[in-house]
């Protein structure tokens, strides 16, 4: 255990104290260091806590922990330990001491003289050495995470070694609840929901909609330069197609289960599309002179999550997949990785996210791993070598493999410094023995083919609330749904805004995805100028054009960007608009 | 009854009488005429008529009708009738005798003295004038269509005026055989069904992605040019939304009930996306200068048919609708539907299909229909005058419009003189009411849109079924999936090739679908140059680029067109590929 997890976890104990203070008949649940921080779950009784109590718990603590008290571990018997929690009228600690082992150590730590826990530790030796915290919720929490028993309040804390770590952190928070999607989702008009329609079903707007098929069709474009081709497959299936792919075993109660009123028939929603493209793999004979055979798709899965757990776009169960699937000779697997690989690298520096780190996951001892343990080596080798050819930060973990295959999961960071796992790379051994996939080898003999999974934004909606925060809702030119708003000062412009408006008319950007017509609006209402620029301010778009008599006189405009302002000749507006 | 409804009557009168003859114990259903011609459902007893045994009964009828017999009306009691029906064992007869009601007229048609039938009439008045004809095949039907009945041979023919209208209709026939678009969707690789995926759930290979996508994006830019902006909606729903609607009521049992194992919600996969689209409208508030709000989509629906009706791509369960959906003013109907009229011509003169008939459906006095009558009756007449100011070929139909509003369908005739329904405009003035859609009105009041619902090609998929026999598979140059083929005559010219394809990927085509990158494949291979051309013109590449030594030499291109061959330079090959 690193030292800032023992800070933490003594700050549970600290959290425990001030609450015994403060509410002495308070029962106590568990209280771990967690990532950033700590939490306690405690019974309170019939004493309803809510945020506005933590100051003054905090106050407490920050009183604890002045006094310097040392931590002080104390092994205990069995006997001893439930004496004392009888005595202390703790009965969720008594039910953990009878659920311990006969011949488990038991230990006590005591706070000084104030606070006795049962605890395994370790700890930091004095409060003096805790660090810098501040206590920052309250949640429910069933006991034992059963939904069953008694319902807890948990309160969470952050800690940090320095005041200054802990500032950042807190200062990154406050920064990441600004941008967060939901909030900007509304603001910007991109999605909705709807009570009719259900949870973790977004609608999304014309702005949204814009959006993500910029994001889908740039995927689609660099796989598409890279000689994928796109396939279209239906968002049903009969339940045989995921009992033959194995889906339906692993998977089957994540589905969403269609039933045919008419026919009686069973079908599934597609939580993923390799069985599809396997089966138009599979719709014609195919030689190795037509391998590798790459499809690509960005079409929408449905995978039955729990209500619970669904928020904005970051969890929903409509999700668009930027799908890829390679049907390769064992001899091609660099080649096409690399590929992917580069691909993945494009899109990723494109979106402002260049740091990327990849995870090689190949397979271990254990023999729960399906086919020729020499395919896997070789393929491991080949992995190793596209992650090598492509200068990727890459690190290797053993037995994190899929069980058909190893593969590369790509870690992107965000501008507040958080990662997020998006795209990947995954081999497959098994899809295409148990469909039977075949090609014609250069000898004229049956050869099977591997089979390549590849997402590249993985699911566009969970790829798009990353986004949306990654930017605070500031999307870059080439994406913002609407790229240029004019704004007109006064009602005697409009003559030179219809020859702005040829000009803009004639604008084809090619960068980073090809052939798009600029996006702009004209807000000529009778507002005031300063309605029009706070309007389109809070719609984040990124080029205003403010145009007054003066600029029309001069043959000018006067362009606000988010972080400039500058006024150019409109014999240059087109130039400018496609340098940016 | 027309005279060729007469004609094709008395035949199946004729088929009967030679049925008799050479099938002395057969016992009948019913004969009656149809489209193109007519049939007899029989009962054949244990003996067993399959399509071979057809020459022999076309012979037998081909002497009955040369014998130049009347036909001649009489009028029978019932219990003549029934005593008639006794002696010749036909029970068929008997059962539809019984059902008459007591104070029907009974009439039998003799033919000459050979044959009598059970018959309304009427007919013609002599064999003499039968017209021309011929059976064509055999098939199964239930007696009376209910398959806990008898199960009797069908045996159709098909009749014309003249020997000449038969030919054309055979040979129209043969043509359409030869087109079928299960065929050529099969030859040309563009989509494909398993058995794992199921009935009516195509899968498009990359040629028929590409096709599809190509119609899909003409008609959103079509209607992207008028303003239409696309959405996203997700393919399923909670049930609630078409109960709100009114759709669960009268369609519930075509929808494909999709269930959830987690939360045990109830779903229905979308068969139509009006509702969603009214989710998108009603997600924040909206005003007279928001007005008309257009939406479109091309997104999948899904339909619960029968398993016996699907076929090839004219009717599937996953059908890619073309949908747009108008929000707008009562004052403001006309204009759009003149807007979406305007798009359904240019689309179906693109196609090749310049020939449409309108039919403007509107209400009759009957009061099943929903919303205000003078709504209705302004309505009409916007829609009428929107039709007129397009020069649409249209006529009226009291009626025929929905419940819930009046309407515009449109029928397209195809290269082989078939009509398809296909596009369609639909006014409703309901669904705004059922989800309270209102905006606010330039006198600040809340106001009710109406709401214009419109497929321009339909179903995608349907759509091809249509297209793909309407071109017999030569599709178009801006839409062939793959546009131009280079064949090599020997392996001499691959540099004069580098030079050819560095001119082809300059192509952009512009019309009629804008930013359009050339879509060319090389078959360089080993083959015989006689084997590479015959591929390409298999797979009805509209353009080979057939290149040998001495064309490299020259300069020249050889092009093969489907009905022409040119020779040309190649520094003309750009302009005269973008002139195609």
């Amino acid at each position: 255990m690193d030292n800032l997890e023992k800070m933490r976890h003594t700050l549970s104990h600290v959290l425990a104290a001030a609450v015994r203070e403060l509410y002495p008949t308070a029962s106590f649940g568990i209280g771990p260091a967690i990532d950033n921080g700590f939490y306690y779950d405690i019974d309170f009784g019939d004493t309803k806590i809510s945020d506005t109590d933590l100051p003054k718990i905090e106050k407490k603590m920050r009183g604890i922990v002045a006094r310097k008290l040392d931590m002080i571990k104390r092994v205990v018997t069995k006997t001893e330990a439930l004496d004392w929690a009888r005595d202390h009228q703790q009965n969720y600690k008594i039910e953990l001491i009878n659920e311990l082992p006969e011949d488990a150590e038991i230990s006590f730590y005591d706070l000084g003289d104030i606070f006795t826990d049962l605890c395994k530790g370790p700890h930091v030796k004095n409060t003096k050495d805790v660090g810098a915290f501040k206590l920052v919720r309250v949640a429910g929490a069933y006991w034992r995470g059963d939904e069953k028993r008694e319902m807890l309040t948990r309160i969470y804390g952050v800690a940090f070694s320095t005041e200054e770590e802990l500032a950042a952190y807190l200062k990154q928070q406050e920064e990441a609840k600004a941008r967060d999607h939901r909030k900007l989702g509304k603001e910007l008009d991109l999605f909705c929901f709807s009570d009719l329609v259900g949870a973790g079903l977004p609608l999304f707007t014309p702005r949204g909609t814009e959006l993500r098929e910029l994001m889908a069709n740039y995927s689609l474009s660099l796989r598409g330069r890279e000689g994928f081709k796109k396939v279209w497959t239906p968002h049903i299936t009969k339940t045989d197609l995921y009992k033959t792919s194995g889906h339906y075993a692993k998977f089957g109660d994540e589905l969403f289960m269609v039933h045919s009123q008419v026919s009686g028939e069973d079908f599934a929603m597609k939580p993923m599309n390799c069985p599809h493209h396997a089966q138009i793999f599979a719709s014609r004979p195919r030689t190795y002179r037509d391998m590798p055979v790459r499809y690509m798709e960005a079409t929408t899965d449905y995978r039955d999550e729990k209500t619970g757990e669904l928020g904005g776009l970051s969890r929903v169960r409509s999700l668009t997949q930027d799908d890829s699937h390679v049907f390769c000779m064992t001899t091609q697997i660099k080649d096409e990785v690399k590929r992917l690989v580069s691909i993945v690298k494009e899109l990723y520096s494109t979106m402002g996210m260049q740091k990327l780190r990849a995870r090689l996951s190949y397979r271990s001892d254990e023999d729960k791993y399906l086919g020729d343990k020499k395919l896997w080596e070789m393929a491991q080798k080949q992995i190793k070598q596209a992650a090598i050819d492509n200068g990727l930060d890459y690190f290797e973990q053993e037995g994190e493999a899929a069980f058909y295959g190893p593969k590369i999961d790509f870690m992107a960071e965000d501008a507040l410094g958080r990662e997020h796992q998006l795209a990947t790379i995954q081999l497959d051994f098994v899809q295409p023995e148990r469909f039977g996939l075949e090609f014609i080898n250069s000898k004229g003999e049956k050869e099977r083919p591997v089979m390549i999974h590849h997402a590249t934004l993985g699911s566009i909606e969970r790829f798009l609330s990353v986004f949306i925060e990654h930017t605070g809702g500031w999307f870059p030119f080439w994406c913002a749904p609407e790229q240029v708003r004019i704004v007109t000062v006064n009602d005697q412009v409009s003559d030179y805004v219809s020859q702005i408006v040829t000009v803009l008319d004639e604008i084809i950007l090619n960068k980073p995805l090809k052939y798009n017509e600029l996006r702009y609006a004209i807000d000529d209402s009778a507002d005031s100028l300063g309605k029009k620029i706070k309007r389109a301010t809070e719609m984040k778009i990124p080029v205003l054009l403010i145009i007054g008599p003066k600029d029309a006189e001069e043959g000018i405009v006067s362009i606000r960007l988010r972080d400039k302002e500058e006024k150019i000749k409109l014999t240059k507006l087109a130039d400018y608009l496609r340098g940016l």
